[in-house]
């Protein structure tokens, strides 16, 4: 019988099956940041167990709040700094060299197809993109993948999302993931693994796949996976380069991580995206989404452009290109986090930075800030923000405000426009 | 009887003189930032006063805290904010578009010789660089300077201090005030206006008068003034220039409030600076300064560039030579914070900011932030700072930290070294 790619991943790292459909996986990388992380670092030691399993596997970053806000997450920064230096995790990056994780730790070519990632973090699922099984988990399964480098999962089941057709002009991989979201439901793919697939996928950059991968959890996915293939072995080539006699070696070898022809699904859902509009979401729940131009007049404060969803640089790129020689409206605070230094840099060189001051942004430095409420950009109450994050639930951005999630190009415009506005009508 | 340009501006703004030696001046300038002008708003709401005397002369700023990092911060701001609108005053600056206060009114020719200026922040002696009378005011002052565009001084002090020599390459206007402060003690001017005269001022551009006008505060100052000058002319013609037939028209304007020749001082301090070397402060007052030399090899975890004292272009160009084609060491984070977006944009455009993040500099948006503790690079406990900063008071970068103030040339030269070190031997 065949097998999905998930299936196989779970099959190549199957550490132990201790009851029937739970599977202890051995794990490739165990990624970390200064939010959950000292939580588990603070219980080890309590515990005694102060130890990691492979301080070559495990990668850490402060990049939640950076620089620190307060005494508090300068604590964080600290328990976290302290504790790679420890154990010599060399994979550690702070202040000057981090970013957000999920663009950091890709862009470093820690992330390959057919691995098992386990991270703190809700939308550990991005590195998916790769071909690999990624999942955020909790304080316990992290010091545990810690200390012993396993994690225990469920069986995957995995919902099978066809993507086909061609994307029109101005229509991105958030308005196709929004859209995908809106369709499902915030439960539609609970405890599944979402396979995405279709010529779409197979056309997408790697930037734009983990846009994709990304956002699975807000339809409930552990993971939300692409197949690895050509575009995989380019993003990573600076990486494998040594591993492989060509391209087409390296592609050939991540095929065996292919989901099967006759693997089974619990669902398979097609969609032709042709007609897709971009899409904004309204209320506070990541499905809630409309097409645009339902939602275009609609009041906004501030404009965030950045984070683990939409802060690469393809994605700088878009809103740039939508902001040039313009200027945001006057009452609209515009807020852009490049997602690392390397994005920065490449924005920099670009003169993306220099039309996003000009149009009237402030440009931050790398961080997660804003998306979660934390720091760069909390929402006081009432107020609106346009952004490109992953989550509109309520307060995320600071209590009493509201999100409307939409890409890159949306935001711009938004920006522009002092309302949503429609980045094809600009 | 001579008089001082104290005295002078004092006579020229006196509305009157309720008790002997307390004069109640007309203000040309109300400055405001978010963290002490709410609590003034609050209270002159609470009043049914909620009214601005010239809604042109209050200038506004968002700086602190910014982007907002909690629901506080994006409180104040709004209030702020709010405020500005509800009384159209134009110039009100939001994210995007704001900087350090007193890098930022300055830049926009909102200071000018002969001035009478106050704010709700201890380093509105900045301005007194451009010849005006500028003073840090408690709430109160502050609500009856907004309300009434007025406020009560005694009648002025002035301690002349005059600097002559020739500065030595590689020691800048921050050594020379923190010399000054050392000599003088914290207390050494306290209900005193600093005059800084002498060929050192003479040759200073205005950025650097704004350095040692800055810290005026740190010795007790409440104001720190310098003469207006060609500098100071060719600093403000943009802003001017319809005003005068020519610069030099409008310097001989300015002349009119130079302190006289037989101006009564209660005391003037001689310093030959030629020998001065670059200095560094120790311990938790601005007042304990060593030289370089003695305090080289002294353990930082992070440096800080930026703040209304050494956070200008001047500031920037000086440290990027410092730091062009090296890296900081790898223990150290480093922070640049340019003062404000016209600042960030020069960089950028200089190659500064390029420069910053090559040597692993992380760079942030313009504002106050960790110069005093409440945002971007607090620090944790026992942790050191290098610092381009005013204030070495225990714990004002974060509880339990330690700061030590120097210029951006030692700062820089600390990044690289990973200890305190000399810009000159690097």
């Amino acid at each position: 019988m065949g097998k999905t790619i998930a299936e196989k991943i779970f099959d190549a790292h199957l550490r132990d099956e201790p009851f029937p459909g739970t599977c202890v996986l051995d794990l490739d990388r165990v990624l970390c940041h200064e939010i959950t992380t000292p939580v588990a670092i603070a219980d080890l030691e309590a515990r005694g167990k102060d130890r990691v399993f492979d301080n070559t596997k495990i990668k850490a970053v402060i990049d939640h709040v950076t620089p620190a806000k307060d005494s508090k997450t300068a604590l964080q920064g600290k328990m976290l700094r302290d504790w790679a230096h420890r154990h010599a995790i060399k994979d550690f990056f702070d202040v000057g060299h981090n970013g957000v994780c999920h663009a950091l730790f890709p862009e470093k070519g820690y992330i390959r197809p057919g691995f098992t990632v386990i991270m703190g973090d809700s939308h550990t699922c991005t590195h998916g993109a790769f071909g690999a099984f990624a999942a955020g988990v909790g304080t316990t399964d992290l010091e545990v993948g810690i200390l012993k480098g396993v994690c225990a999962f469920r069986k995957p089941n995995s919902i099978r999302v066809n993507l086909t057709g061609t994307l029109a002009p101005g229509v991105y991989a958030k308005d196709v993931i929004l859209f995908v979201i809106g369709s499902i439901g915030v439960n539609g793919a609970t405890d599944r693994v979402i396979e995405f697939r279709g010529n779409i996928v197979d056309e997408m950059s790697m930037e734009a796949r983990m846009t994709l991968s990304n956002m699975a959890i807000e339809a409930g996915g552990t993971s939300g996976i692409c197949l690895p293939d050509m575009t995989t072995v380019d993003y990573l080539w600076p990486f494998i380069q040594s591993d492989y006699a060509s391209k087409e070696a390296a592609c050939e070898d991540f095929r065996r991580w292919h989901s099967d022809a006759d693997a089974t699904y619990e669902k398979i859902l097609d969609f032709d995206v042709s007609d897709l509009e971009p899409m904004v979401t309204y209320g506070y729940k990541p499905d809630c989404v409309k097409p645009v131009g339902e939602m275009a007049g609609g009041r906004v404060d501030q404009v965030y452009i950045g984070t683990c969803t939409n802060g690469r640089i393809e994605d700088l790129r878009v809103a740039a290109q939508v902001l040039k020689g313009k200027k945001i409206a006057e009452h609209v605070r515009g807020i852009v986090s490049p997602a690392t230094p390397k994005i920065f840099k490449d924005a920099l060189h670009e003169g993306i930075i220099d039309i996003f001051m000009e149009a009237g942004f402030c440009v931050t430095n790398p961080t997660c800030g804003a998306c979660l409420g934390m720091s760069n950009g909390v929402l006081a109450e009432g107020e609106v923000c346009a952004s490109t994050s992953n989550r509109n639930f309520n307060g995320r951005m600071g209590k009493g405000g509201m999100v409307h999630l939409m890409s890159p190009a949306t935001a711009a415009a938004t920006a522009i426009a002092g309302v949503i506005a429609d980045a094809r009508k600009i």
